[in-house]
C-alpha cells in the first residue's frame, strides 16, 4: 500500500516538473495513507530528474519520520497541519509557479473571472493574512499551515482546492496526489488569464450564476461532466 | 464517409493541444457531414493523448447520440445550436486558450489593430452579452449557442469566424474541423498581440483601408493570396 | 550560384519557425544575387515544414518570375523596393513575431532602452507612417516598401537593420538572408524587453554613451567583437 | 585541475541555453581556479551549440591571455574586476535574460516581494548607477565591473549573489560556475514574478521576517534546508 502510494507521490512530483509548474528543487507534492495515518513527501533539497520512490520520506501525523534515508521537505509541517485540520484531502502540492506566486505576492484574493476558474474553484482563491513576525521566528512552516486553515474558516476545501499564502506562493491540493497536482496546473493558468484579463480592463468582474452552473456541473451529487 | 470525418475531427482535436491551446480534458473540437446532417465530437472529460477515431461520438442535429460508445461533450448542444444557424460551417472548436479567454473574461470585443488580425477576421472578434440567470439554470449549452447567434445578427460568420463568449471563451469555426482550429490558434495570437499593443499605447487603433485590403486579399473572389 | 542562394533562402525562412517568429505560413524571407540581379523569395501560401529549395521562386527587380513552379509571397513588391533602394542589402525578412508586432500595432517607434537593442540596432527602430486609404487600394505591396523607404529618410538602412510597418509588423534585413532572420529574432527579444520595462517604469529611457559604446564596439571599422 | 573547471565553466555556459536566459552568443560564463589564480571564460562571439572545452579562454586576473586559441569574450574586463574585489566568488555569469534584462533597463532595484526571491537572494538585487560618458568611452568592461563594486558597498556579495546594470543587463554569481549559473535562472524567474505582482498590485510589498526566515533557511550557520 505504502508502495502505491509513493508511485502516486513520486508521479505528482513529476508532474509539476512536466508542467512547468516548479525548476530546480523547488515545490514539493505528498499524499496520505488515511488508515495508517502516515504521509508520504518529497525530500528536501532534492532535484526531481535523478528522484526516485527510494528518496521519498514516509512522516506519521506528528512528523516522525518513519521512513526513508533522506530528510523531509522542510515545508512537511505545513503539509501535516492542514492533512490533520482537513480529513477530505488525499494529496497536496505546493510549488512557486510563475504566475500563482506572483498573485501570492499581491497580498490579494485571486478572483473567480470565467468558467476555466469556476470549473475547478467554487468562488475565489483565498490569500492568507501575513503571520506575525513571532509565529515566522517559532514553527514558522507549521505556523503557515494554520494561517491557511484560518483563512478557510467558513470556506469548504473541497470546494475551494487551493489558497495563496501571502508573500510566499500556492498550495493545492485534492483527493489525491494526482488530483493536487492537477489543481496546481489550473491555479497557474486562472492566475495567469486573471491577471491578463485585470490588464486589459481593471472593472472586469464574474458571473454568479454561470460560475455556480460550471462548478456543480463538474463537483457535487449533480456533475453531469465526463464518462 | 464518417471515417473520414472522424479523422479530420480526431486530427482537428490534436492540433489544439499541438498549438498549446488545450490542456488536460480542455476544449472540443467537431465536425459535420451536411449530407447526413450528423455532427462528430470529441467525447466528455476524455485525454487528448489517449483518445482514438473510436472515442469520438456522432450525434444529430437535434443532440441524439447515433454512434459511439461514449457521451458526447459537454458543449456539445453550443455547437450544434450553431451549426444549424449558420449552414456554411464545417467544423467548430471550443478552447480556453490563455489570451482569448482573457478577452472573453474583460467582457470586450476583441479589436483588430493590426494585418494579423485584419487577415482572418473582418472587423473586431465580438464578445456576447452575458446570459440571464434563467438561461444558465436551464439548458444553458444550447442558451449558449443561441447567444452567440443573436451576438452575430448582422455579422457574416464566414468573414468572423469566431466569438468571445463573455466570462467563458473562445469558440471559432471553419469550412472544416482543420480550419476552425486554425482560427483558434489565430485568435489566440491577435488576442496576445491586442493584450501587448494596447498595454503599450492604450489609444492604438486599427487602419480601416488596410484591414479591408488584407482581409479581401485572402478572402472572396477577388483573393490573390497563396498557390 | 543560384543554388547556394536558395538553401540560404530555405535556411532563413526555417530558422523564422525554429525561433518561434512564423507559425504556419506567416512571413518570408528572401536573398539577392546583386551581380545578376536576381531575388529568391518564399512562394507564398506555402508551409515551412515541407517546403524544399524547388518550391522557392526567382524573381527579377522588377518582379518578373524567371524561375520556380511557384507564385511569390504577396509580399515580394515590398521585398523588391527595398532591394532597390538600398543596395547594401543581401536578406531581408518579414515576420508576425508577436512582440514586435505588438509595436507596429502601437504606430510607436521601439525606442533603444539598453545594450541589448544596442548591439544591433543604431537608436531606434522606426514605425513607418499610414498609408493613405489611395495608396492601400493600389500597388499596396510596393507601397509599403516606399513608405519603408520615405521613413529611412535620413537613417543608414546598415545601422537600423529593421523597421516596424504601422499595423502591419516587422522587416528586418542583412548582408545576407541569415542576418536578416537573426535581426528579426534580435528585433522581437527587444520589442519584449522595451514592452516588459516600459510596463515597470514608464520614465525609463536610454544611455546614450553606452547604446555609441555598444553598437561600435560590433559594427563598423572600429569594432572589436568576436573573434 | 584546469581541465576540470573547463568542464565546468562549459556546462554553465550550456546551461545559460538550456534554461533559457541566453541566444546565439549572448551572455557568458566564467570560473575561477584561486589558486593559480586562472580564470577560465567564454570566448567572445562564439556559438553556443558546437563550442567545446577546448575554445574556452585561460587568463590571469590582469586580463592576460594565458591559454586557448581564441580572443575571450569582450566582457572579462567586468568579470575579472569582480573576481579581484570579491574573492568568495568561485563562478560568474552575463546573460541578457528577457525580465532581469527589462529590470536593469528600468533603472530600479528589483525588489524581494516573496520567498522565491528571499530563497537566494537577501535584499533587493541592487541596479547600478549609470557610467559616464568618460567611463563608457575608456575602459569600458572595467568600468562597468568598478560600478558594481561602488554599488556593493556595504552590501555582501555572498548574501546578494547578482546586480543589474543599468540599461544592460544581470551579472550572477556564486562559489562555483554552476551556482553562478543557477542564480541567473532564479534572478529572471523572481525578475518575472516582481513585474506580475507590481503590475497586479503597484502597492504590493515585501514582509522583512519572512524574508528573513528564508534566506537564512538556506544560507549561513543555521541552515536546515536541504539533506
Amino acid at each position: 500500500m505504502m508502495e502505491e502510494l509513493k508511485k502516486q507521490v513520486l508521479e505528482a512530483n513529476l508532474e509539476l516538473v512536466r508542467q512547468g509548474l516548479v525548476i530546480y528543487t523547488w515545490g514539493n507534492a505528498s499524499g496520505i495513507d488515511r488508515e495508517r495515518g502516515l504521509v508520504v513527501i518529497k525530500p528536501s533539497g532534492v532535484k526531481y530528474d535523478t528522484m526516485t520512490e527510494d528518496d521519498l520520506v514516509v512522516v506519521d501525523l506528528d512528523g516522525h519520520v518513519v521512513g526513508g534515508h533522506l530528510k523531509p521537505s522542510s515545508d512537511t509541517p505545513s503539509h501535516l497541519a492542514l492533512y490533520r485540520a482537513f480529513p477530505q484531502l488525499g494529496g497536496i502540492v505546493h510549488t512557486h509557479s510563475t504566475y500563482a506566486t506572483a498573485w501570492a505576492q499581491t497580498g490579494l484574493d485571486l478572483p473567480c473571472l470565467g468558467t476555466t476558474h469556476a470549473d475547478y474553484f467554487h468562488g475565489p482563491v483565498p490569500c492568507t493574512e501575513s503571520l506575525t513576525p513571532e509565529q515566522v521566528k517559532g514553527e514558522y512552516e507549521r505556523e503557515t499551515g494554520e494561517a491557511i486553515i484560518r483563512r478557510f474558516n467558513g470556506l469548504n476545501p473541497v470546494y475551494t482546492p487551493g489558497v495563496l499564502v501571502k508573500n510566499h506562493g500556492p498550495f493545492t491540493w485534492g483527493a489525491s496526489p494526482s488530483e493536487a497536482a492537477y489543481h496546481a496546473t489550473v491555479l497557474e493558468e486562472v492566475a495567469k488569464m486573471a491577471y491578463i484579463t485585470l490588464q486589459i480592463n481593471p472593472d472586469a468582474c464574474g458571473d454568479a450564476a454561470l460560475e455556480e452552473k460550471h462548478f456543480f456541473r463538474k463537483h457535487g451529487p449533480g456533475a453531469t461532466y465526463g464518462q
